[in-house]
């Protein structure tokens, strides 16, 4: 069974908290049961952590060599400005989903680069914490080619 | 049962024969035939077309609406400069997922911009043809926010 | 009697139905209608095309020349990327007013730049229909310059 | 009755003696006069001023409100630098229609940059003289939006 | 005997009858001929197309896979714009030389911008129509380096 | 018959011993000698000259004028940075050919610039030392007019 | 006792008129008497103008020397265009304190440089009339740095 | 009684041991007692924290929500570079001031821009340790708008 | 006996008291009267003003048309900002040489751009007072071309 | 004795068994116990630290003065992006080497800025690990200039 | 006697032979010796020299150095491009007075830049060969500043 | 023993009586004179030049293939403009290594760019002379892999 740690980056621990009639009232905690929920219903176990510091995400980037098969990542804020993140990737040469709630895209120009993409297999924004679902599926799909199909 | 227009863009009907060991040996064909099996399976009645001309794509944009309740959307190069194919979306008010088979955003620089996403609910990137069928729960999810979950 | 072609780009056919509360009720074809009305009124024959196709509008300005004594030419959002269609003005000799419907000007800064206005003898934007209108008013005094005043 | 203010701004008081051979021989005062003849004939009362000065501009525009309907403004060079222009038409909330005599779209770069466009209703260039009757139309059809048609 | 494809984009149709005292009076008939005899004269089969449609284009590149040892292609105004002509060369993977009448680094700056130079085997520019046949004698020493020398 | 000076620039003189898998073992003298020989073959006297020194290619340049019909030159590195080179080449009003072994728009951006081509009939790059014979057809054209088709 | 001269810029006349749902009803005139009042209040004796003519603040800061212990300078629009103002503050060496009602770093772009920045003491923004006040503070501070604390 | 938060970021604890001669030798624990002291006169309890790790900032900001009315941040260098403090701010919806001891729109271009800005309810710069003072009475009538004048 | 209008732009009218370790004693009187002076005893007729009013110095400009034979205009900060005054200069005529105290060049880089020099028979910086003599000479030379040399 | 400490940024913990192919097989632990080796053999006490939180490193340079002479800093990929480890530098006002592993210059065009080269002495970067016995050497020579040469 | 050396950079040698219609039919050894006749007439020592060469014009900047009290330098091309001369400039200390003989702030954009003018006391430019002995009379003020006046 | 050129470029020559309160009083011979006997001491022999001629410099290059074993490289002010140097070392392939005597990434911002990195093992600077002899380190190092450690 496949082992994935869904990582969340700074301010996404005030998820349903923080202005609910646009993301919900979902919390962070919720969207980790589900994922853990549906990883378990899809065979892959499925661990979660959230750090408003950069430092503690490489630190766990780190440690998930050789712990876990892939990550899911929502670097937040980090995404834009954090060079570091994208090198621990390449470092550790695990499959990483970079994950968004909104459409980044779609927002103020300084949040259209993606430093995390230059390292990761892809990307999926804009489906709010169904993304995180989805980003399974890839790595389901991407771990297990053979019998994918 | 939602109905769901399945659109290519310029150079994708090459699929499959378009340098093999890297984009695989499935053809565009194999593609839209796994995504109305899967929306078979998943209840959604997925309807596929492609075409290498701007003007065709807009013309199917406009007659989606009223026909289908949403469109997946792989603009292929259309993508970074077409601002009429990001207009005809908004005019339609149809919910559109935007995917890419590669990163874009993992590539040349010129493809880090898409028309496209201004207008999209979303972007899938870089999971290949699987990214279709994510497009595809990501709208079940969308279509049917009361049920989901 | 001067004979002018009014020509409308991509998503214009959309004119009416498009987010009426914010473009009116108004469609193309009755846009249309009130060209040919106003120019049987103040003498000229007005014919109208629209096209989502780059191609058959460059087709269509090569097909006006010596046929048409001027071309009113609204391009939606190829204004913006369009060198070909700059290029099939300046090729024809025909004089052209630029129309837009909303202010370019005062949108989103990809439509600030209009290729279309380097080869056009003017530019009328952001008076609704009634800019079709005004450049019939425009090409009148253009094509009559002696009995104008 | 409709009042309208045309104001003009730097240089364009040395119309007609500025290279008559690619301005006309037309004079600002008699472009003046055809503005408030043309307003008697469509029933609006026309008054004119000009001057070189940003700071008269300024005031001109803040004069205007509660005594005209309208402004018709040539703002001349300092179209393309004055932030104050632009603040002064959204200070005071009227209608405010844009002239240029030239195609400033087709000249040097930096005249394609309008502070006016932002806060204008509309934007009228390259038509000359005739550009001020055409904008004296566009008014009257949007002071007059019941009985226009 | 090689077979070429000779390819001219938007607004070429018109060369002749177009600023003759600019691009001189041959027309795009007399070019092709000119071509086609050439061609004969040194050995390779030449056909020759002409659209102003990105997407017959397109479909024609596509289509000269298997069937044209190499393509010549002036691709006028897409030149600058088409990152999908771009990728169709990408994908037949058929050598293409890069033709252009006028030297168009010496022009406006968007002119400057070649997305097809960065799939061709090399570009010709500024020669008028000895340019097609300047390619024609580089595809000949490409596709026979033995003989060549 | 005509003359011709073919100069070559910075670091050409390396041609053959220098990176021989990409750019072959043929050496400078060798192209020299082949242009010579097609020059002799097709009715033209071609004289070679080879400088690292920017000054140097100056004064050949100055040189060339009342000597040379016309100038083939491959600038290397200075064709993007020396401005003295084209304002060379305007001010002996000698036709010059610029060529380049690679396609320099597919390589690194700063090489995409050409001060050359400002000056310049035109432009052949990509083709190897073939571009130099093509260059002296080109030339052959430009100076036979009459006699050339 | 210190002599402060408060000076404000284009349109900011209208203040109270202007859009007060926004701006609030306190118009120029009560701003300049709280000004004044507060003044006394700390023991600085507080002189207001204001002038839509970018000369006539140049003229005023040039009189304020040697009549002035400091400035408090709300340039509006200017702040954004003119080196003038910042040489004339060079010039005068008076202490200039820079305030700006709304928070000129939270609005468009264009909005963010200021020339006054680079030769004032600070620049204070966002907290409305309020801000005049706190600029006296500052002065006060500033001009009395030993019995500061 | 109102609850403030005073936060200063990277670098400010070196404040009075670091180049006293320009930023003088009142070190950041007088600063927050001054700062306190203050508070107490105008009725505001005021609490301070400063920290060199983003994270820890971000989690302050965090924990600040429901425990104080508004928070005086100088962010310090991450001022210019934290997309993620500008998010914290957004999410908690607290008033906040922003401080800068020196002018930093005077200074290297890099610190014109400021991410917090863009979430904050204006900002005091150049002021030194006095801009703390004018923070605090910027609050005070900030939340005490009615009894405020 | 030629008439020379010598311009003085804003802040000019400070010399010799703004910064004299920098500038010198010299105030602009005193240029003046050099100015004057150096005129009589080469034959020349010089008239002076300066204004810190953009538009008075617009007013200038127009008014020297038919009666001074040539312009020295120091436009100070205006140079890099007025379009104005380069239309100006374009409309009148008249032969205007650029002066300034300082070398723009060696200064900030908003310095770098002067709108005059586009407009202007040439530009002399770096020589303080000693410029405007030397700009009358070179207007001496220029106003009589036959006799010079 | 000279006291220097060796400082190691985001990532380099990773060395040796992060892709050994490219940056050997050397671990961190190894290079420092070079370093510390190194510098015993030429008289220096090093130590050493890594940390992968930008704020620890911030604390560490302000923790160092007073009690090391200088730094050894490879900041990774903080070096582009922390204006904050600058200013640390700054405030410490200790000499700073900057080492890099990799010759930065020649990568990814976000990796050319450096911010730590604006404090530091000087930059080493291109000779792996080598960099860092060659910062101790610069360090030797800058720490004893009398007794150097 | 001051001794003063003029030099002359790339294609200045082509002088008076250069399209004779735009520079007139004087030619350097004209514009030379009215040089040194002007300096004799106003008591200084001109000598002139001019090369095609960056490294025999360093060479020369480098020899002014103890033998001549000023350089005129007209570097030609290399104005816009020549680190290593303003270098040079920077390294000798001498007076050098920057001349062109057209005003390159009036033509194409690349000529808008010059690195000698950041070493330069000031620059002429626009007044031909006028600007030589104008630059002599700068130097003559500038090395006499008591007797001047 | 290995051989190693150190070529100086552009105003090196000049070191020792230029700014010597910058530079120190150390003449380039003392530098070359220091190289050659460290050289000696750790078993290197080395030969030195200078030239201010990009030409000769390329030349020098070039003739250093199979003669040295690596070359030591300061291009002074061409560091930042010659493509040529650049594109010289890819064609020798000769390992060089970089150096700067003042920390060019801490200068103006045209001396951040350095196109000699590109092609260059790495780079060294701000060391002043000493990094010659550090270059000689690393060239040990490197020449050595085997015994080094």
């Amino acid at each position: 069974m496949h082992k994935i740690l869904v990582m969340n980056g700074p301010n996404l621990n005030l998820l349903g908290t923080r202005q609910p009639e646009v993301y919900g009232s979902e919390t962070l905690t919720m969207v980790e049961e589900r994922c853990v929920a549906y990883g378990k219903q899809v065979g892959m176990e499925v661990t979660c952590m959230q750090s408003n510091h950069e430092g503690v995400l490489l630190d766990a980037i780190h440690a998930a060599k050789g712990v876990y098969d892939a990550v899911i990542l929502n670097a937040g804020a980090y995404t834009h400005t954090s060079i570091a993140l994208m090198d621990a990737i390449y470092s550790v040469e695990l499959p990483v989903v970079e994950v968004h709630l909104s459409n980044i895209h779609a927002r103020e120009s300084f949040r259209h680069t993606s430093y995390i993409s230059k390292a990761a297999l892809g990307q999926i924004c804009g489906f709010g914490s169904q993304g995180y679902l989805m980003a399974l599926d890839a790595l389901r799909a991407h771990l297990n080619p053979a019998t994918h199909g």
